[in-house]
């Protein structure tokens, strides 16, 4: 069984990923300070390059490649940030990189990933099988496949994000970080627990798909059916085999928000702080703001996971009056 | 006649607003960067408080009141950012501010500006003179009006978004700035001459409301119909008399830019940098982006002056497809 990463793995990441990775700054909000009598620092991965934390644990996984995988590229499934993060990651370290995305794909998604010098590959999500077809890729071109969250690598990159935020603002006594397979948050855990071992680490789902909370109570992985929320990023239907562990271990609890509270928190965002965060990144904020938790007098960090929404479907959701 | 304030007036300034207003953070586009062959610093002043440079000047302003004027508190007319700036600032530090806003002004911002513990006074444009109004309320109630541009204390605050930018990111080759009334530009170009002497400094105004071009040019303040374009902060009729001969003497050419230039620039700070600008704030990015000045292997500097745009009016301009 592959070994958990370690709090020195996302040290590692750190050295790896610097002068590459941007190292995004931390924003407040007088307002919502005065609102919850509490201190909050937003984490604005949504200035990272691609314009999402992705990119950190996609560069952290291809700068750890030996000479013979670097010649033979890497893979990936994707038809979201992941995509972009390794075809970015794999043209800034000069190896070539195949992107596996469904056909059906926005197809600013797909020009996006061909942007970053990706080969993408189509596939058809109802009469083939991701999985399967990229294991046959793998196999037939010798290319390492990277998956989206569940790999000691990709953790490892994805724990930079909180390890800068604690470094830049001290000690927090509460972590929210969004939670889809668990990448973001077990790597964000393992940095909380060494540089602020107080700290509560919250994971935030959406309310239509919180298989993280059901595991994390249930003390298994449970799966489910592919979630219907705006939050496409935490649409994945299970934690993975590496991130639950950690997440058990680390993790302090699981809180939901519905739909309704990202929009909100959407237009918070864009309103007052003058930032475009993706639904899936208002998830944080959504449960720090709106969720009722006893913040008063406390330090809150929130990690902004990314900013990749099509400006046309922003308008619809945050541009009509409330 | 008021003297000219000068850097020294900036320094002074900077301390007084030191831990009230952000220190905003600097952004930069890879993106851009490699498009125009040069490096970009954006000041990204819709991070400031109240989501624009404004505060900069307001709140020096009202710290250098005597206790007299203290007491009988400030007086501003304006229907954008720098009647939220004085109602702001005012309450800040303690002071009564009324605001005289057209009757006709959008309720949000009269919201805002009510919100931020101000009196507003309405009055209407076509029936009433705003300055004489002002004059008269200044004299009955003892109040201090600050004028939004032509003021050495407001000038002065100005100048300090420059000098945080040069302090941070060291000497640039050019630094782009939004002219209105000149108050912004007058201000930084202070800070310019004396952090990074060799900087050209560029004003960018609006096609449609070319009157510091104008007035630089020919060597006296013009003076033109209020101009219609979207950038709503730059639809001043005439620089000021202040602003003015610091523009002449350390101000290097003034260019203008279209309203689908705005634009342009409005989505590609959405889509790329994930921030909202509002219109005017738009004017120095697009002169740098899309002007076609020279701009290779160069260091430049672009002020972002604010943020503040209904997010209902920021859908209509760059939801639809370009």
């Amino acid at each position: 069984m592959t070994p958990l990463p370690t709090f020195d793995d996302v040290v590692a990441a750190a050295r790896r990923i610097e002068g590459h990775a941007h190292k995004t700054p931390v924003l407040r909000s007088s307002t919502l300070d005065q609102r919850l009598d509490a201190q909050l620092f937003f984490k604005c991965e949504n200035f990272q390059r691609m314009g999402a934390f992705k990119f950190r644990g996609g560069f952290n996984a291809l700068a750890r490649f030996d000479a013979a995988q670097r010649k033979a590229g890497a893979l990936a499934f994707s038809s979201g940030n992941h995509a972009q993060a390794i075809a970015l990651s794999a043209r800034l370290q000069g190896i070539s990189a195949v992107i596996l995305m469904p056909i059906d794909a926005p197809q600013a998604k797909i020009d996006a990933t061909r942007g970053y010098g990706a080969e993408v590959v189509l596939f058809d999500r109802f009469t083939q099988d991701r999985e399967q077809l990229a294991a046959d890729l793998a196999r037939e071109r010798g290319m390492t496949l990277i998956p989206p969250f569940d790999h000691p690598d990709v953790i490892a990159g994805q724990g930079t994000a909180a390890k800068e935020l604690f470094e830049e603002v001290g000690p927090l006594d509460y972590l929210f970080v969004c939670v889809g397979g668990g990448g973001l948050i077990s790597g964000c855990a393992l940095s909380a627990r060494a540089l602020s071992p107080q700290c509560k680490v919250i994971g935030v789902e959406p309310e239509a798909g919180n298989d993280a909370q059901q595991s994390l109570r249930s003390g298994a992985i449970v799966r489910i059916a592919t979630p219907k929320t705006i939050a496409d990023g935490a649409q994945t239907q299970s934690v993975g085999q590496l991130t639950f562990p950690i997440m058990q271990r680390d993790v302090d609890d699981i809180v939901t928000v519905s739909d309704a509270q990202l929009v909100e928190t959407m237009r918070f965002f864009a309103e007052r702080m003058k930032i475009i965060v993706e639904p899936t990144g208002c998830l944080g904020a959504a449960a720090a703001s709106l969720g009722g938790l006893p913040l008063a007098g406390k330090r809150v960090g929130v990690i902004v996971s990314g900013g990749n929404v099509d400006l046309q479907r922003f308008s619809q959701l945050v541009g009509a009056a409330p």
